[in-house]
């Protein structure tokens, strides 16, 4: 979160929140905090400016003083939040998944985290699901997220091949991709179940995928 | 298809078609189909009854005809068609998991009927995923999609565990949902990837691991 206040240089290039007062880069968090979590309620195409008003007992001006560009950029903005505070969670495990031990760390950060989100999947993959029929640019701007996510899981894999714990023939890529699907899978039916066993089967069954190369 | 059209007696209970004449269950199902195809595009929350009017040609009252509690009984029509065309997909491996070879069959099935499906999301998971914080009670019939789906997956497992080619110690639930999640996270990251092989990897993955519980 305070790193969407304190500058515009995300992942995604959103605009510099410089041009705002302390006050105002507040209350414009503010607007995409209770916007993200609308969207993880009720979707894209369920939230609509009105309910954003609702929510933030804001006004139709104040709205668009802070998002010209309207729902489109109050969207993408959630879409930066929503990524940084996905890929936050799983720090400092996810910068240096470069042991055996600190992939257990990982898993034991990842349960932790969505155990205390009550039951809602994971607010990129959603986001990506209903971005990727319906728009395009914001489906291109989810998915570099979901990459960013694969390539640090992909780099921790590629140290430990060149530290030797690793099998050589093992596809660092091709593994990293099998994690993040169950991750994204294991939310999805920890969701519907409202139970956090599926992830953690989920992410058993990928760290036991992972250790099958073990050198 | 068949299914939905010749009886009623589906996975949820819906409604039996047999109120309807052989041409009235032919446009019924034609609106149905629509509805879903728009649904996979734009979810649920981006569909109007106002598009499906435009891509089907009917009227407003043809619609509420067919269906009488409007698009919440024609969203509950698409969730049956589409739970039944994802496991009709899977079939017939999906019915007899109970050798290695099976199995190995029907992660071919799977990768062959998503390829054909030109990077669409799984329509069960899509849907699950939507209703989830919007919608309690299409989220219960969703659910009710995803368990028979993963008891399907965990029958044949349990079957080998009693022939002897699974370890007595092995869990057939947890591991179904290792699987269930790697198809559902590997569609995910196909769809956002526009590419088969996430979906190959998190398949090879889960199969992976299931074997890494082989007697």
């Amino acid at each position: 979160m305070d790193y969407l206040v304190q500058s515009g240089d995300t992942l995604t290039g959103m605009e510099p929140s410089t041009q705002w007062t302390t006050k105002g880069a507040t209350t414009r968090a503010r607007i995409v905090e209770a916007t993200a979590d609308a969207i993880l309620a009720r979707g894209i195409g369920g939230t609509s400016l009105d309910d954003v008003r609702a929510a933030t007992a804001t006004s139709k001006s104040q709205l668009f003083h802070y998002f010209p560009g309207g729902k489109a950029e109050l969207v993408r903005a959630v879409v930066g939040l929503q990524g940084e505070r996905v890929l936050d969670a799983q720090r400092p495990a996810l910068d240096a998944l470069t042991t055996w031990e600190a992939w257990d760390r990982w898993r034991e950060q990842v349960l932790a985290h969505y155990e205390a989100q009550h039951g809602w999947g994971c607010p990129i993959g959603s986001l990506a699901s209903e971005a990727a029929g319906s728009d395009a640019a914001l489906a291109a701007e989810l998915v570099q997220y979901l990459r960013h996510w694969r390539d640090q899981l992909q780099a921790g894999l590629e140290t430990m091949q060149a530290d030797g714990l690793l099998r050589a023939d093992a596809d660092p890529e091709r593994l990293a991709t099998t994690v993040l699907a169950a991750v994204q899978g294991g939310l999805l039916l920890t969701q519907t179940e409202q139970a956090l066993w599926p992830l953690d089967a989920a992410l058993e069954g990928a760290l036991a995928t992972l250790r099958s190369h073990a050198a």
